[in-house]
């Protein structure tokens, strides 16, 4: 849709972020750079970068040289599947106290959620989530029995069992999250510490190993008024995230 | 991250339908080319379809060539723009009752999202959106009066402002998006016919026009027993949904 030039210069450098020919935290092309390769004067390299600016995508300008924000176009796999990974990219403290690590028959759900059997063994895990030492998420974590098996062996509150389990070569080759919202039943309430029935940001993943295998699933409830999920999108831009209408959500709840 | 051959061709195949060098609905290219393309034998190239396949990429398969699911990849800017143009992607039919659509001028919280002084005039409207004719969703929309005044010659039981407003010459250049959590309050309770309380999935939406001006904000109010947001990810992808703490949000509400 875009087709005025400085659109199309925007969405080249927005491009160029995205695959990493320009680098988060880097210089972006100067602007007689930019004029040289567009073969352009300065008016629409200036409106472009203006517009990226406004967008959050690049610092700086007047008279300094613009740079890549952190985060500006999206972030990278570790810091979408690991929490802590997230909080440490922020500069914040993250922290852990887990509640439960149960090796169990799969119920229902669980089965349903990793594709298997009801009854096959699974490991199911109840852990509340800080965000500088205050409670943000309450996660509820089941995994395939041999997965699941080895965080016996990981001191659960000492950080990110994302990467333990990638230490021990779990591969995780793929994702798939689900967001809404739900109300907090009275698990939620006690540990995050609101009333049963307060709306929770919900974030459920499948993630899965390079066979196509479900090999985790998260349930993960966030307070809402601590942690949001933000998207920045422009025309020509396609967008991973999307909107779906959930036919039977209600059955299977 | 993905190291390995198949994840490499998986990935490649990901990113051509990212950018549209391989079109939704379209063939993926056959086995047989992608042995040439890579140079190898079938086994990893089968095993890149078969990860695309279980991540709901692609489709077909066992004989029949492989073909791009439609939003298998993402979504683009107008169906996450406009509500009438996502329903209709999905072969279903979009409804709409206005129920306010009023000029006044900016209180503080229209002032804040526009970034305009409080008094300012803005156009606000209130419109119950539908799904096959059930109510999913309430929508407050604030726009800067120069735009929202040509709403004023809209029929908006009709079908998409979004579009009606790009007719005008309306241009849409970026957008942020928030989504959230929210209890329902009175006016969502009665209009979605639930209780005041229940949690609605919320997406607040800034847009602005090519100067970097916001030009419209919006607070989009969905039952998350109907409407949910989706996200497939994988190592070496960036991907544009961030999640972000939001310290003084309390403040803000």
């Amino acid at each position: 849709m875009t087709t005025t030039l400085h659109g199309a210069i925007a969405e080249d450098l927005r491009e160029r972020i995205r695959d990493g020919r320009l680098e988060v935290g880097g210089l972006v092309p100067s602007e007689s750079e930019l004029c040289e390769q567009w073969k352009t004067s300065r008016a629409p390299v200036r409106q472009a970068l203006a517009t990226l600016r406004s967008e959050g995508v690049i610092s700086g300008g007047r008279g300094r040289r613009s740079t890549v924000n952190p985060n500006a176009i999206g972030q990278p796999f570790d810091t979408l599947m690991s929490y802590s990974a997230w909080v440490r990219s922020l500069g914040r403290t993250p922290g852990q106290r887990t509640l439960e690590l149960a090796l169990r028959p799969a119920d229902t759900a669980a089965a349903a959620v990793l594709d298997i059997e009801e009854g096959a063994l699974v490991v199911q895990g109840l852990r509340l989530r800080l965000l500088d030492g205050v409670p943000v998420m309450l996660e509820r974590a089941t995994y395939l029995e041999s997965v699941g098996r080895l965080l016996f062996d990981f001191d659960s509150d000492s950080g990110s069992q994302w990467e333990f389990l990638q230490g021990r070569g779990v591969e995780f080759a793929a994702a798939s999250h689900t967001i809404d919202a739900v109300a907090a039943d009275e698990i939620d309430a006690a540990q995050l510490d609101v009333s049963a029935g307060t709306p929770l940001l919900r974030q459920r993943r499948t993630a899965r190993d390079p066979h196509g295998v479900v090999i985790e699933h998260n349930d993960d409830r966030y307070l809402p008024t601590e942690i949001a999920f933000t998207l920045e999108n422009a025309p020509n831009m396609r967008t991973p995230l999307v909107r779906r209408a959930q036919p039977g959500e209600k059955e299977r709840e």
